[in-house]
C-alpha cells in the first residue's frame, strides 16, 4: 500500500527542517505586523475557478459532497484569502497584513521540487494604494529570505509599463491575454508571430525592446523609449518610488515577467534560486472585486515552501536523552527523574523495550541520542543517577538536581 | 461567495490562540522524543476503507484524480502512520516515537464543536508491548492538557477483559463487533435485546454488571467478578501494570468505553471536557498487520484540537507598534527605524494609508496597537523619535537606540 503518486510523507528529520524554516518565516511575516488567518483546504470550485488561469484550471482536484456541492482542493491561496476579507473582515479598517502557511494542490507531472501536495507561505496587503505598500511586501520577502541565509536573484517589473502600451497600440484586453501568457511562457517565438498578426514591424520592434531591457538602471532608457506613452511613463514613476524605499538594492528590473495568473495590475517581482523560482508576488486591485462588488487596492506575494526547502541549509542539533532503570523495581523513581527533566524542557525517551543496559546503549548509539541516564539500585539511594555521554564515552555519577 | 458548508475560516485572533495551544502541546510531545511526521492529506481510498468502521466510512469525501486513482481525503491519522510505518521506517530500530499534527475531513452534521475539516493532534508509540507504552501514551496525554491548565476527567478500560469473557461465552468476532459498537453508542437497550439472542441472563447480567463498573477502586472486585476467566485475569493485570506507572490518580475505571474504531485490542482510553470527549486513544497490536505482513504492537492517541479549543482560556498579550511619519521626507528614516526594531524582535506596522497623525492614532486605537513612533523632521536631526503610548497616554522624545 502507497502513498498517492505526486505526494509525499514527510520523516522526521525532514519535519524537523520544514518546522525551523516555517519559523524563521513566520518571525519576518510577524515582525512586520502581519497575522496568520486560515481557510478550509477546500473551496467550492466556482470561486477557485473565476481567476484562475486555464493552466491551473486544468490541474483542479475537484469533487462533489453528499449535498452535491461542486468542490475543489485550493490550487493557491489569494482567492481564498480575497473571499475570507468579503465574508469577514470588510468592515475592519484598513490596511489589514494578513499572512498564511497552507497547503496546496495541483495535478501536476511529478518532479523535482514539483509535487502535487505543496505548501505556500504569503501575505495579502489589503487596503493601501501607496508604493509604500508596494516595497513593503517585497522588503518582507527578501527580509524572509535574508533570515533563513538563502542566496536569491529577485526580478521586479511593472504591468502598467506594457499596459500603456498595449492601450496605446489599442490591443484589446483578449489580445493581451494572450500576450501575457506567451511572455509568461517565455515562447518568444510564438510572441514575435502573434503580434505580427496585429501589429506593424515598428511596434512590434518597440515590444520586444523593452521586454529584452533587463538591469539595475534601465529606468531612465525606459522612459526615453517610451517619452510618448502617457501611462507608461506613470507605471515607471511608480515603480521609482516603490524601488526608492526597498531595503536592498540586489534586484533586477525585468519586464519580461508577466506571472502566470490573470489577477496582477502594478508592480509584480519574481524571486529565483539557482535558476528556480521560489516566490512569486504583485499588486492585484481588481481581484478582490471580482468576487464583491467593492474595489479594494491588493498587493502580496507566496513563497513556495518545498522549493526553498530544496535550497536552504538547515543544521539542526538536538540534545536527547534516554532513560533506562536498571531493574523493574526502579521503573518508578526512573519515571520521576523523567518528568523532572522534562519539566525543565529537555527531550527524555525512556527505555519501553525491555532490553538490557548493553541492548539499550545499542539503541542510544543508533539513534544519535547524545545521553544515557542509568537509574540503578546503589545510585538511587544516594538520589544520584549514573550518566554516559555517548559523543565523549564520559560516564559519571552525579546528583538527579544536577542532571545536565 | 461562502465556504463550503461545515468548514470554517480562521481569523487572527483565532489562529494565535491556535498556534499558542499547538506549541504548547508540541513541546510535550517533544519533551517525551516524539518527532513529528507528517502524510500526505489523501491516500488511496483502499487504505481508509479497510480499518474504518462503518460510520466514518458514509462520511468520506471520495474522488478520482485525473489518472483514474480513488482517493479519500483522510478522516483520521492512525491508518496514515501505519502506512507510512510500512512504507518508510519499518527496518528502523525499535521503538518509533511518532506525533502528527494535521487537519482531518468527516462529512457530519456541522454542530457546536464538530466540523467537517477539523484537527487531529496525536502520536504512535511503535515497536513496543510493554505496559510502560501504554503508561506513557496516557501520561503524555494528561500531561499535555496540564500543560495548557484545562480540567479534564480520564476514563480508561482494558479491551482484553471483555474480550476474555466473549472468549468464554464463545461469542463471534462478528457478535463481538457489533456488541462493541452498541458499548460505544451507549445504547444500552438495543444491547440488552441483542445479547438476550445469544446469551442466557445470568451472562447477560454479568456483562452488564461489568460494563457498569467505574470508578478508581474496582479492580479487585472486578478480580473476583472475572476469577474464573482466565484471559480476563490476564487483562486486568496488565491494566493494574499500566495503571502503576501514571503520573496521575485522577482517573476512573470505566469498563464501558469501546472506542469507535474497530483496531483496539488491549487498554484504551478517553478524556473529557465539561462531558464532551477531547481525546481518545489505546493499544492497536494488529492494525499494522492488517496493511503489511507484519505483527507489530503499537499503541497512541490523538486529541481533538478543535474541541480542545473550545475549553481553553488563552490571552494572548502583544506588543505592537506603529510607525509614522510626519512627512513624505521623513520616510526612509521612518523605514530604517522599522527595521532597526524588527531585528530587535518587535512587530512593527509601518503607516502606508498616507494618513495624518490623528487618523494614524485612530487606527492604531481601534486595533490595539500599544505605542505609535512619530518620526518628524525636528527630533530626527537629534537622532531622536516620538513615542505615544496609547495605554497610558503617555508622550515623550527619546533616542532611535533607547526604543523599547
Amino acid at each position: 500500500m502507497q502513498r498517492p503518486k505526486g505526494t509525499r510523507d514527510f520523516l522526521p528529520e525532514e519535519m524537523k527542517k520544514r518546522r525551523y524554516i516555517e519559523k524563521k518565516l513566520r518571525e519576518v511575516f510577524e515582525s512586520y505586523g502581519y497575522e496568520e488567518i486560515l481557510t478550509p483546504t477546500f473551496e467550492h470550485f466556482e470561486l477557485i475557478a473565476k481567476k484562475t488561469g486555464e493552466e491551473i484550471r486544468k490541474q483542479l482536484y475537484v469533487f462533489k459532497d453528499y449535498g452535491g456541492r461542486e468542490l475543489a482542493l485550493r490550487p493557491e491561496l489569494t482567492s481564498p484569502v480575497a473571499r475570507l476579507y468579503l465574508n469577514e473582515l470588510r468592515y475592519l479598517q484598513k490596511p489589514l497584513r494578513l499572512y498564511y502557511f497552507a497547503n496546496c494542490f495541483r495535478y501536476e507531472n511529478p518532479q523535482h521540487g514539483r509535487y502535487r501536495e505543496f505548501w505556500q507561505m504569503g501575505c495579502e496587503l489589503i487596503g493601501s494604494k501607496s508604493p509604500l505598500a508596494d516595497s513593503e511586501v517585497i522588503n518582507l520577502a527578501m527580509d524572509g529570505l535574508e533570515k533563513i541565509k538563502l542566496d536569491y536573484d529577485i526580478h521586479i517589473s511593472h504591468l502598467g509599463i506594457l499596459k500603456g502600451i498595449f492601450k496605446k497600440f489599442n490591443i484589446s484586453e483578449e489580445d493581451e491575454i494572450k500576450i501575457r501568457r506567451l511572455m509568461d511562457k517565455e515562447d518568444y517565438e510564438n510572441l514575435d508571430k502573434y503580434l505580427s498578426t496585429i501589429l506593424d514591424d515598428d511596434k512590434k520592434n518597440l515590444i520586444f525592446d523593452i521586454l529584452n531591457l533587463k538591469g539595475k538602471d534601465v529606468l531612465d532608457e525606459l522612459k526615453e523609449m517610451l517619452k510618448d506613452f502617457e501611462d507608461s511613463l506613470k507605471a515607471i514613476e511608480n515603480l521609482e518610488e516603490i524601488l526608492s524605499y526597498l531595503y536592498y538594492d540586489n534586484y533586477t528590473i525585468n519586464l519580461g515577467i508577466a506571472r502566470g495568473l490573470d489577477y496582477y495590475t502594478g508592480m509584480v517581482f519574481e524571486i529565483y534560486c539557482k535558476g528556480k523560482q521560489i516566490c512569486g508576488g504583485g499588486r492585484y486591485d481588481n481581484l478582490i472585486e471580482t468576487f464583491g462588488n467593492e474595489s479594494v487596492p491588493a498587493v502580496g506575494f507566496a513563497y513556495g515552501f518545498d522549493r526553498i526547502m530544496l535550497y536552504v541549509d538547515v543544521d539542526i542539533e538536538e540534545e536527547r536523552y534516554l532513560i533506562v532503570p536498571l531493574k523493574k523495581e526502579l521503573i518508578k523513581e526512573a519515571l520521576e527523574i523523567a518528568k523532572l527533566l522534562r519539566e525543565k524542557g529537555k527531550i527524555v525517551e525512556f527505555e519501553v523495550m525491555n532490553r538490557k543496559l548493553k541492548k539499550a546503549l545499542d539503541y542510544a548509539n543508533n539513534k544519535g541520542i547524545s545521553k544515557v541516564i542509568i537509574v540503578g539500585e546503589r545510585e538511587i539511594k544516594e538520589n544520584k543517577v549514573t550518566i554516559k555521554d555517548l559523543r565523549t564515552g564520559e560516564q559519571k555519577t552525579v546528583s538527579i538536581e544536577e542532571i545536565e
